[in-house]
């Protein structure tokens, strides 16, 4: 079959919104690797593990044969529907939906950053315990006798202990099988999980982004990270953004329900996925810190999200806040609780907190931005932390400035509606950060220059790419401040008016199916994205009765931020026109912070402390955004930006 | 049909042992009514009501045309198999199991009991609280708002008020719906429901009875009882005692959990039954208490079971507890606690817990036994409570007991296995106490004379008709020590050996549809229950060293304790022969127990302090427990018993 080439078809990817160009005939196995879309094929595509299941949901296929694949263990009717994308082959356009479960390091892991020590002093602790087995003469309760045992620190009433209700329904077979020994782990005067006295707990840390997760397994004894994974948000088929996400909880409670409950399925999966890459089991994890949006941490919860979407964007529950995991339907020690650190308001939630937390923006002495960038994007500005002796300079190196005193110690933080450019959404030939995005683009004498990930077939431009792409053009004045590309101002600018487009890849080099350009179009979603970023710094500074020149320091997180070329950013005027040593990335930040709130106390402290200090700045309102915005939509002349 | 009469045919309606003879052609509803088994009927068995759904399990009968009637709003899995009772016929014999939703009435009340007064003092405390509605200078969210609006007496910090999650839940709709104002109700610290400001919170008193559940619906503002309801335990399908239950639920753990749906299923019924007869909603319903012998709280918490049916008989769990209703799957307002009472022993539970602060048999000053005869007969022996002053005499009107210095003060307690004898099982001709039952018996001038329940048809003999027979016999001289019936004693002895039996009730007396006897087998039923619990109270006595004649008052509860004729109990020895006027009836008074502990803290504690007090002894180890069991099972002679 895959000698009858009569055409050229394409395969549509769905939710990721990849494209392969293919001939008929080609299985969707192929298709999908053309389009950049990692598809798991553990066999290799022989039609065997069963891994690489997609659902054909318009056009023409050759069905594998036979056609229904032995079921999988897991209910079938969660594969329903779905064939291996290896034994099926195109015989006309088609759009295919990938699960998430098919698909394999969908984006360069964005679960590193920078560690911060911290003491261990975790919110739980154990103590082994050892008792007599009961007999005539002691026939005290099973909970009664753990509870005499409990070898707790003088002060502390064991009498007040108590003891989780799936700990008690577990601790008959634990003792009678463990000889009565046993390990009790003790959470503010709960024992929330009973084990062999051998085994050590463990913590689990996850950032819950609007697009992705990232999780994390820790040793609770030593603070080692076990094993670190990332998924991608499964609501993201239910809309891309925050707001789309609140429009469609709004359509009724079932449908909330379906968003926490493929979150959390999707939680579940990756919990499941850390223990075994270290070799545990998900019973010996006896907390887990949750971080997220407001949104994402409303969603997780199952707390309604009507009020975010309605001004004045106001959350149910801004507190730090402990519930047990099952609650959640997520399975970890019977009694193991979740621990969500605070939000600070509607668009700015946990998420940000635990990346002050991690960056320590909170503490600086200098003037910072933390910026965590994403579909959506927080800003906190620092202006000398409480710690800040008086008699310290602050070493702004600005003359210009107001008085320092009357901002001192001052937290001020927005949040804006940056959009999924960045995500590579919007772009025409936009995708994630998977094998084959070009994430790195230079114009060297009228020549391009680019680097896709994994140096696979160039198949689309991820964030990085286009921002780079962007800010090459500009300075190669193909692109004008407005964002119109001027007509012959380069050979591969072609087509005309609002279609104009600059040629960055011809399909066949290096392999690319396809041609990849950047358009007008494109130009404008990078102008909305960075204009509301930048706009937001601006409002922030004002408030503060600050100069961008004062700002010392720029902390740029999450994935995005990890990746981004600096340069090619204030090249587009995303950030102030400030000194590249200025800036530093940090990676994904807010699950450090996650970490960081899993393994100490004293850091949940500090979090509830930063949310009760920000002052929220909304700026929806705000009588300085639009025209803010208005002027950060343009893009700087190339001699404006510092570099 | 209903004229093809050409033999008569046996109905035996499961699990409640009551057997029809009936003729061909005859519905099984009516066939039901002549057995004495109160099946629903609303509709006056015309097959549109369909409450009288009962499954066919062996036999042949004419199903109802069209056979299947429509399906009920419930899931039809929950009745496959089950026909109206009103539309089928019976073709051969037959035997059919009622579902016990299918059963009204089945029994007389024992949902009454002394109340005593208690002061109002709930578990649960409510406010109404009203705050301004979110603006753009004040973004604080739902939970802080309500929070910082909660009125909590000084020295109470608000900053240290949960919410329970299921309460935050509701929040935004509840508070954007009632203009930001709403009564909240906390218990320790939590707030567990939010409801408009004019509704009065309502509590939930259960007795869970191995065979009975016995349910209250309390306005916790006024104590006040709404409504009051009884039905049998569904359990009693896989097993009819302790012990049955058990050996079913160590069958894996998928028993176990059916054992506790079902019981959490007719809870839920219950509930909303009496919701029903009060005009009110469950979810206004913010506390429940439960109380159960060991095995019945054990059953309905999820806790295992096993440990129960070995030596030494351990509880999981003895100390009083509180978790979410929803943890058990029983709907009450969203936050709402289950508090459940604290057990004694394996075979001494918080139903009797209740029963002694309900009797306040542990505060009296004289020497007082309290029973709660069931399937198992739990008893204690109080002897001088606690507030007892030194001077004040006990006025034991026995000079022969020992100094009483040496017993002051102490509460006794132990479990004796009386079987279901009392409740019409293992009794040939037996039923429980519901319509149609031969509840009373004398033999005057030897004429036999009866009453039944409700005066309807006799078709069995409940628990006291079956004691009153054997006491009446005894005296008669138709009935010796040893249990044997004398031939010729009285006309109505017939059949030899073991197979004597005292007629009754002729059929057809009084419309009665078959011979109604007592047996010899019968009369050993009574010796074996009367014998246990008379041993008890023997073994009792002898640990707090005092003989039965310085008893000063027997406290008699439970349903059975309610009705049976105190003459005829001492007449068969059950109790030690001791005048009349010192015994007392005092109902369900572990119903009681348990709605004085829902709306009152002080009544917890005080359950609290008898769990602890109470000094539990082991019968089945006991060294004098087999000599005492095997005297007391002898019948006494007319003469020892004083009446």
């Amino acid at each position: 079959m895959a000698d009858e080439l009569d055409g050229i078809l394409t395969v549509d990817f769905e939710p990721l919104g990849r494209r392969a160009r293919v001939a008929r005939g080609t299985t969707l196995l192929e298709a999908a690797r053309q389009a950049g879309v990692g598809l798991n094929a553990v066999c290799g595509g022989t039609g065997t593990c069963e891994t690489c299941r997609v659902r054909v949901v318009a056009g023409q296929v050759i069905p594998p044969f036979p056609p229904s694949p032995p079921s999988p263990p897991s209910p079938p009717s969660e594969y329903e529907g779905f064939w291996l994308a290896c034994q099926t082959r195109v015989l006309s356009d088609v759009r295919v939906d990938v699960p998430p479960a098919s698909v394999t390091a969908l984006q360069r892991a964005q679960i590193e950053g920078r560690e911060r020590r911290v003491e261990l002093d975790p919110a739980v602790r154990w103590f082994d315990v050892a008792s007599e087995p009961p007999s005539l003469s002691d026939l005290r309760a099973d909970v009664t006798r753990l509870r005499d045992a409990l070898p707790l620190p003088s002060g502390e009433g064991q009498e007040e202990v108590r003891f989780d209700h799936g700990v008690q329904c577990q601790l008959p077979a634990l003792l009678r099988g463990q000889a009565w020994r046993a390990r009790l782990v003790v959470q503010d005067g709960e024992v929330i999980a009973a084990m062999p006295v051998s085994t050590p707990p463990l913590g689990l840390a996850v950032d819950i982004g609007t697009t992705k997760l990232a999780a994390y397994l820790v040793d609770l004894a030593s603070g080692e990270t076990l094993a670190a994974a990332g998924a991608m948000n499964p609501q993201i088929t239910y809309g891309e953004d925050v707001m789309a996400r609140i429009a469609y909880a709004m359509g009724g409670e079932p449908r909330a329900r379906e968003l926490q409950r493929v979150l959390v399925g999707e939680l579940d999966d990756l919990t499941h996925k850390l223990c075994a890459q270290a070799g545990r089991d998900v019973a010996e994890i006896v907390e887990a810190v949750l971080v997220g949006n407001t949104c994402m941490h409303h969603l997780v919860l199952g707390l309604p999200v009507e009020q975010l979407g309605l001004a004045p964007y106001v959350p149910v529950l801004a507190d730090p806040y402990d519930l047990k995991a099952r609650e959640l339907g997520l399975r970890l020690a019977p009694g193991a609780n979740v621990h969500l650190l605070p939000n600070i308001a509607g668009f700015v939630g946990a998420d940000h907190v635990a990346m002050v937390l991690a960056t320590g923006i909170h503490e600086a002495c200098e003037v910072t931005v933390g910026l965590d960038i994403g579909t959506n994007t927080e800003i906190s500005l620092a202006v000398g932390g409480p710690a800040l002796s008086p008699s310290a300079p602050l070493g702004v190196n600005s003359a210009e400035g107001p008085a320092l005193s009357r901002v001192e110690g001052r937290l001020l933080s927005c949040s804006c509606a940056s959009g999924p450019a960045f995500e590579g959404a919007h772009i025409r030939d936009g995708m994630r950060a998977a094998p084959g995005a070009v994430e790195w683009v230079r114009l060297a004498d009228g020549q391009v220059e680019y680097q896709t990930i994994d140096g696979a077939p160039p198949v689309g431009l991820c964030g990085s790419g286009v921002l780079d792409g962007v800010a090459e053009l500009l300075k190669a004045g193909v692109v004008r401040a407005n964002g119109a590309m001027k007509q012959g101002s380069h050979p591969r600018v072609r087509g005309a008016g609002s279609e104009t487009e600059f040629l960055l890849v011809p399909t066949g080099e290096r392999g690319a199916p396809h041609d990849l350009a950047i358009t007008r179009k494109d130009v404008n979603e990078i102008q909305l994205a960075k204009g509301a970023i930048r706009a937001g710094i601006e409002v922030l500074l004002e408030e503060a009765g600050l100069k961008a020149e004062q700002i010392e320091r720029v902390v740029v997180a999450g994935a995005f931020g990890t990746y981004l070329d600096v340069g090619s950013a204030l090249a587009v005027g995303m950030f102030p026109p400030l000194p590249r040593e200025r800036f530093v990335q940090v990676g994904n930040a807010a699950g450090i912070g996650a970490k960081m709130a899993l393994v100490s106390r004293h850091c949940r402290r500090v979090a509830e402390e930063i949310a009760r200090r920000v002052e929220y700045v909304e700026l929806t309102t705000h009588p300085r955004f639009v025209e803010a915005y208005t002027a950060a939509l343009m893009l700087p002349e190339p001699g404006e930006v510092i570099s």
